[in-house]
C-alpha cells in the first residue's frame, strides 16, 4: 500500500506560514533530507489554493522532479492537462490511489486538505522540518483536527543550523 | 547573570494543554532530563493561575526540590509566606532578580506571564519536551508574541518513547 506523507516546514511554535503568509524563514541552505524524500515519492496531493499558487508561480522549479499531481477541489471544473482533479467522495478515491501502483505520496498542502485527510485517517506519516524560530502567529500546522492523534517517532535528525527533521508514523486506532 | 528558562511539555502541534485543559498525555515514565534541569534551577516564576492551581493541589510534590517562588500578579494582595509577590513594573524587578545571587530560574507558566516575559525580552532559553501526539486544540505554547523570535538550538535528545527534548537559546536582537 502506498503511503501518504504530510511533509512540511514548521516553526517551533507550530506555524507553516507567518502572520502575513511569509515563508522566508524556511531554510534553503542545505538539502535537509529532501533529495532522499524526493526518491521516496512520485505523487503530489494538493488542495485548490496550493494548486492555484503553483500554477501562478509558473514554470516547474528546477531540480524538482516531475510528480503525478492530484488536485482536490469541489469548485474547480478543470485542471491543467497533466494533473488529475479529485472531488466528491475523497475517501474512496484516495483509498483507490493508495491501493494502486506507484511510490509514496507527498501531501503537499494546504491546511484544509490536510485536515480532511487527517480526519479521514488517510495520512500515514508526518515529516516535519522544525525550524529554530517562533513566528508568533500565522497558519497553524493543523486546524480542525477532530480528535487526538497518537504518533510514533520513526526517525529524527538534527542539523548544524538548528533545524530538527522528524518523521512520525500516525497511529490509526 | 541568572537565566530564565521556559521549560514545558508540548504536543507536536504546539499545545501545552488539551482542549479541556488535559495534560494526561505528558509522559511520566522516565526522567526525561528533569533531574539535571532541577539541579540547574533554584527558583520558579509563575503566574497567578498557575500559583492558585499549585496551592489548590496542596502539598509539595514528593521529589520536587524546594524552590524560591515568585508569583506574578496584579490582582493578588498576598501570597503564601514563603513566596514573593511581584506586580507593577515587571521588567525592572525581573532584571533585578536575574542580576542577583542564585541559580537559573524556571519559568513555569502560565501563558500570560510567558507572553509578557517573552515580549519584554526577559526569557533566555526554551526547554521543550515535544511529545509524539497531536492534540488538535487547546492552549498554545505561545500566544500574543509581538514579533518573530530567532532561536539557537543548544542541545537535543531523542528518547525511545518518541519524546524529543530540545533546548534553545533565545536570540535577543
Amino acid at each position: 500500500m502506498r503511503k501518504v506523507i504530510l511533509g512540511v516546514a514548521v516553526s517551533l511554535d507550530g506555524f507553516i506560514e507567518g502572520p502575513n503568509g511569509e515563508y522566508d524563514w524556511c531554510m534553503m541552505d542545505q538539502d535537509y533530507g529532501m533529495s532522499v524524500f524526493m526518491k521516496r515519492v512520485d505523487t503530489l496531493f494538493m488542495g485548490r489554493k496550493t494548486y492555484e499558487m503553483a500554477v501562478a508561480m509558473g514554470d516547474h522549479p528546477s531540480g524538482f522532479p516531475k510528480f503525478k499531481e492530484y488536485v482536490f477541489s469541489n469548485t474547480l471544473k478543470t485542471v491543467k492537462k497533466d494533473a488529475i482533479l479529485v472531488n466528491g467522495d475523497i475517501k474512496r478515491q484516495v483509498e483507490e490511489i493508495k491501493s494502486g501502483q506507484g511510490n509514496d505520496i507527498w501531501l503537499f498542502g494546504g491546511a484544509s486538505l490536510t485536515s480532511s485527510l487527517m480526519n479521514l485517517g488517510l495520512v500515514d506519516e508526518l515529516w516535519l522540518a522544525v525550524h529554530p524560530i517562533l513566528l508568533g502567529g500565522g497558519k497553524p500546522l493543523f486546524s480542525n483536527l477532530e480528535r487526538r492523534v497518537q504518533l510514533k517517532l520513526l526517525n529524527t535528525k538534527t542539523y548544524n543550523t538548528g533545524l530538527i527533521s522528524s518523521l512520525y508514523e500516525i497511529i490509526h486506532d
